[in-house]
């Protein structure tokens, strides 16, 4: 159980958290703050948050957790912002989808209190954003993947732990880097691959046709286009290494591919589609 | 009305054909012809279908209307074994995803009853292939390019369009490379893309570790991988050409991108994200 919840950033992510917790009854009181009051007053409206602060200060000093799920690249502010105020057994966690660059700016930004900051991410989402867009069983059945430091105390890894699991999700832990490159693969470079694509056929001469005769497929694979520009770009620039890293592994298949489509080569074509279906197939049962 | 029609190639695209065409009451008869004896049971245990056919002779000499629904790779020659069966007000049409190569192979294959062949694209279809993947509703409110030839009387395309329009679709006519133009970005690029990201990531040392992590999004966005093999290399192979160059197009696009991740440019990374989300989000509503 969690007395009081602080939430940073009341967006999809952070509200949905808010959201299940209240369902399971595993939380009293969840305190909102963000830039945006519109988005807090609707937060508030739509029972995500039972009040909110514009100050980290009243944000912050009586919650027993604080998540923060603002984009990456706000986040060492944030722990800056939040330290001086955070009860001494208080708990931090976060739900950046980069992991090894929000833990430098953890190390770089909180002076003393490192120790109470857990570092976590939900690996679930939609491509909607805002309060708005939060659902209480956003996290039911996902996986989130917690990165402890070396600094924590098992006690508050367990908490963590147990927040997620009473909101529906499954735990697992590992290292940060690692994280960061199974993340690469199955999160960063498909959003890379759809923003791209998206924006190729947007900047073509005869895009109004394109998307006119754009199917069902289309609107499947580029749904993750209308992701929040702002998070990914935090994601790209704090992951870039095994982003960059993904991103070349996939241009050499694309230069393959290409070689056998020039030279119709309908076997080696073949191979690469096959496969691609028998391992789709395969995990998606 | 259509008394009869033969469907060769009874799978995802012609079993819906037959099924809608069926729901509106716009066929007396539908004989199915196909390599599968298996999946023309099922399609005739389904009602997809009336009959089944092996001979060609057989499947389409009472036929007013025929519709081939195979693989590009595979219609020359069906093209080839039908003629001399067709009655003379028969008429031919098809569902191939490229165009420019199917009229080629008709123009080669038909000796005297090519005016008979109005090409056409159903713009619709999902992930599943097979007689049991049909369903009458998959045409309903989507488009279908027809690509006819100067050879086809206007008669003969306002059927072939009163057909589709009885299916539930919204029936357009253009040039057969313009259509192969469009459709190499809409359709065709984005399943290179997907299949090529599966087969990737199926080929990195820690798979399993890679599928466990997968969320929604990636679900969605390789949805489209799991999609015919054959039926997507004959695409690729039929409609090289632009596909090649839309890999092209897509290749600049990424390099530009990894250009701005590995310089850190938040701002140009920001600038692709955000027209390619208003892009999407525009073309979605």
């Amino acid at each position: 159980m969690i007395k009081h919840l602080c939430v940073i950033g009341v967006g999809l992510i952070g509200g949905s958290l808010a959201l299940a917790l209240k369902k399971a009854g595993y939380v009293d009181k969840v305190t909102g703050l963000g830039r945006s009051i519109e988005n807090l007053e609707i937060a508030k409206n739509l029972g995500v948050i039972d009040n909110y602060e514009t100050d980290y200060a009243k944000a912050v000093s009586h919650a027993d957790m604080v998540f923060i799920s603002v984009p990456i690249g706000a986040m060492g502010s944030v722990f800056t912002k939040i330290e001086p105020h955070l009860q001494r057994h208080a708990i931090v966690t976060d739900g950046g989808s980069a992991k090894h660059t929000v833990i430098d700016a953890a190390l770089s930004n909180f002076e003393l209190k490192i120790k109470q900051f857990v570092p976590g991410h939900p690996i679930a989402g939609t491509e909607k954003s805002g309060a708005e867009a939060a659902f209480d069983s956003l996290y039911k059945d996902r996986r989130v993947i917690l990165t402890p430091l070396e600094e924590n105390s098992s006690d508050d890894v367990a908490k963590v732990k147990a927040m997620w699991e009473a909101a529906g999700a499954e735990v697992d832990e590992m290292g940060a880097r690692h994280h960061d490159l199974v993340l690469a693969g199955t999160s960063h470079l498909p959003h890379v691959l759809a923003f791209a694509l998206v924006d190729c056929l947007n900047n073509l001469d005869d895009v109004n046709e394109i998307f006119k005769y754009a199917a069902g497929g289309f609107r499947d694979f580029t749904r993750i286009a209308s992701s929040d520009p702002v998070m990914w770009r935090d994601i790209c620039i704090n992951n870039s290494e095994a982003i960059l890293a993904m991103m070349n592994t996939y241009q050499k298949k694309m230069d393959s591919l290409k070689d056998s489509i020039q030279e119709g080569d309908g076997d080696a074509i073949l191979k690469i589609f096959s496969d691609a279906k028998n391992a789709r197939d395969d995990f998606s049962m």
